[in-house]
C-alpha cells in the first residue's frame, strides 16, 4: 500500500516514519530537492501543480494526503477526481479562508471572537465602530505563522492596516482576553469511528507556536471534543485535524482549525499510546484507530532557526529529539524535542531545560 | 552523518527508523534487491564481500555497522582498515565461532554449560563418556535459529550425529535444566558509558524466538549486567550487546552472544525510553547513550512464516505492529507486535491473544 503526501517536510517525515512499521510505502511531491521527506520516500520533485507529477502522484498512490493546507482547489478536485483523497476537499476548502473558517463555525454553534468581513477600508472603519481595540486585520488566505497579519491598535491604524493588505479580501477579528491558548487534536475514519487526543496547551511568541504541553483530564477536554466532534461529522471528514482554540475564563472560543497533522500534536509521538502520524495513517487507510491513552505529562518543544549542540538534549534522560532534516534558516522550524514523564517536577525542569536551550539559537 | 548498514533486512530497517529523527542517513549493502531496509535508505546492492561495493559503502559512511554477526573476517579487516567499524572486529570473531565464545567465558569467570571441543567422532565419544545425555552437538560457525544443530539422547545418535556436521568442526554441549531462558541487552560507547536494559525472558520453540517479555526489578539482573559488563570491557566493546543466558536455580549460564541489536530487545521500542535502535546509533556515533527506563509491562511477539489480519492486531489497544516488508516464507521472521501497559492483566491478556494470532500463519 502506498501513501502519496503533497508536501515532503518534517510532517510528510514523520508521517512516513509513522507509516514504516505499519508496511507502507510513500511518494511526495514537493519542490525542494532536499525535502525532509525525501530519503524516506519516493520523491516527485517538482512543484504542487505540475499536471504530470500530479498524475504520477495519483496513478501511484493508492490514498493521497497532504501536510499542508493551502492546497489549489484545482489541485485537490484533479487529484480527488483520479484517486481516494483524505482529508476531504471541502475541508480543505473551509480552512483556507478565514471567513469561511469562522462562518462555517458560527453555523456549528462553535463560538469564535467576534470578527466581521473586510473588502474595502470602508468595511474595515465601520466593523471597528463595534468591535473594540486591540483588534487583527487578517488576509482571509493563506496566512501561517503570523503572516499577513496587522495589529489594530487605534482608529489611526486603519489606512495603513488596510494598505498592508495589498487589497487582499480580508477579516478583522477582536481580541479575546484569553486565558490560554488549546489545541484538540482528533482523528476520524471513513466508518466514522472518532478518537480524541487529550488537549494541548500551546505557547506562541511571534505568532509562531514555541512549546505544547498535553493536558491531562482537562476540565474544557469534553466541551473541546465536542466542537471537534461538529466538525468531523459536519466536513465527512477522514484523517486527523487540528482545532486551535481560546480558552477564555473556562469557556472555548474556535480560532482555527488544520485539517492535518499538527504541531500541537508532536508530543504524542512518545507521549501517546498511538502518535497523531500513525492515527492519520490509520484514518486514512480505514484501518482501527489507535489508543490516544497518553500517560504521565507530555511536551514538546521547538527549535526554531537553529539547533543547540544535540548532545545537550540526548543527554536529557526524559527528552527524545526529531531532527528534520532541515537547513537552519530564519524563523523556520528545524526541529523539536518531546518529554515524556511520570514525575511533575523532572517533567518540568526537563522542559524548561529544553525550552532555555531552544531560546539559545531561535531566532525568530 | 551517514551510517553503513552491512545487512538490509529487519534490524537495519528499525535502526534506520530510529535514526531518522536523530537527523542521520543511512547505506546498507544487501544482496536483496527488496531488503527491507531498503526504501529507507541507500541501497549498494550486491553480495556482502563485493570488494567495489565495500570500497563504496567505506566511503560513503561516516560509521559502519551489521546486523548480522556472520560477516567474514576479511570483509570487516576491509571495512576497518578504510573507516570506522563498531561494533569490533574481535567481537565479531569470537562470537563466529561457538568453541571461541565458550572458552571467552569461561576466561572471563561466567559460567557456561559444560562443553567439549569436538573435531572428530573420537573426539565426540569421548566427550560423551564424561557428559550426560541429552546433549546437542552443534556447528562452531554460521548457526542460527536451530540450524546445524543435532539432539544427541544416547551413544546410539554419536555417529550419525557427527556424520551430520559433514566434517565441520564442531562443539558438543550438556544440557542444562534452565527454570527460563533470558537475556540482557546492553549498549556501551568508546567512552566506556554502559546502559543496560532490563533482562528479558524468552520463549523459544523450534530454536526460533517466539516471545519475549522485559523482567522489571529481576532478581538476576545484577548478575547479568556484571556478566555482559565482563564482556564489553574486555572486548572494548561499543554499540550494543545481547547476551544470552540460562537461568539454573538462580545461577546465571551464558548461551551465546549477539554484538548487534537483538530480536529479543524489540520490546524496548515502545516498552522502554530510548530503544536499542537508537541506542546503539547513540552508542556507535559516541553520543550520549539514553535511558533504559522501562515502565509497567512490555513483550514482543514475532509472527513467522506468515502474518495474520493486520487489522486484528491494530484493533489491540496495547499492540504496536512492526512489520518488516519481507514476502512470508516458510520459517521467516515477518513481522513483530509490541505491547507495553501498566496494567498486568491487561497486558497478559493481550499477549496471549497477539501469540494466539502468531500461532495461526506460524509454519515453522
Amino acid at each position: 500500500m502506498k501513501v502519496g503526501i503533497l508536501g515532503g517536510g518534517q510532517l510528510a517525515r514523520m508521517i512516513a516514519l509513522a507509516g514504516y512499521p505499519l508496511g507502507l510505502k510513500f511518494i511526495v511531491l514537493d519542490p525542494d530537492p532536499n525535502a525532509g521527506a525525501a530519503g524516506l520516500s519516493e520523491h516527485l520533485h517538482g512543484a504542487y501543480d505540475d499536471p504530470a507529477l500530479l498524475a504520477e502522484l495519483a496513478e501511484k498512490a493508492d490514498v493521497v494526503t497532504y501536510e499542508f493546507e493551502n492546497v489549489p482547489a484545482h489541485v485537490a478536485e484533479f487529484l480527488s477526481s483520479h484517486t481516494t483523497v483524505y482529508p476531504p476537499a471541502n475541508a480543505l476548502a473551509v480552512s483556507q479562508d478565514r471567513l469561511l473558517e469562522k462562518n462555517f463555525f458560527k453555523e456549528l454553534g462553535i463560538g469564535t471572537a467576534p470578527y466581521a468581513q473586510v473588502d474595502s477600508l470602508a468595511d474595515l472603519k465601520n466593523a471597528m465602530t463595534t468591535m473594540g481595540y486591540p483588534a487583527i486585520l487578517k488576509s482571509r488566505r493563506m496566512g501561517y505563522d503570523g503572516k499577513g497579519q496587522v495589529v489594530l491598535m487605534s482608529a489611526g491604524d486603519l489606512a495603513a492596516a488596510w494598505e498592508a493588505m495589498q487589497g487582499a479580501a480580508a477579516i478583522v477579528e477582536g481580541f479575546v482576553p484569553f486565558r490560554r491558548e488549546v489545541s484538540i487534536i482528533a482523528a476520524r475514519r471513513p466508518s466514522g469511528d472518532i478518537v480524541f487526543y487529550p488537549l494541548s496547551e500551546n505557547r506562541h511568541s511571534g505568532g509562531i507556536l514555541r512549546v505544547a504541553s498535553a493536558c491531562a483530564d482537562d476540565a474544557e477536554q469534553g466541551m473541546a471534543e465536542d466542537y471537534v466532534r461538529r466538525l468531523l461529522e459536519k466536513l465527512d471528514y477522514v484523517g486527523v485535524i487540528a482545532l486551535e482554540l481560546f480558552d477564555v475564563g473556562g469557556q472555548l472560543l474556535a480560532n482555527e482549525f488544520a485539517p492535518r497533522v499538527h504541531n500541537s500534536g508532536h508530543w504524542t509521538i512518545e507521549g501517546s499510546e498511538t502518535s497523531q502520524f500513525e492515527n492519520h495513517l490509520r484514518a486514512i487507510l480505514d484501518l482501527p484507530l489507535g489508543s490516544t491513552q497518553t500517560r504521565g505529562f507530555a511536551a514538546m518543544v521547538n527549535f526554531i532557526g537553529g539547533l543547540p549542540q544535540t548532545e545537550e538534549i540526548l543527554k536529557l534522560d526524559h527528552a527524545h529529539l526529531h531532527l528534520y532534516d532541515k537547513a537552519p534558516r530564519k524563523g523556520r522550524k528545524v526541529a523539536h524535542a518531546t518529554i515524556r514523564s511520570e514525575d511533575l517536577e523532572q517533567f518540568e525542569q526537563t522542559r524548561e531545560k529544553l525550552t532555555n536551550l531552544a531560546k539559545q539559537t531561535d531566532d525568530s
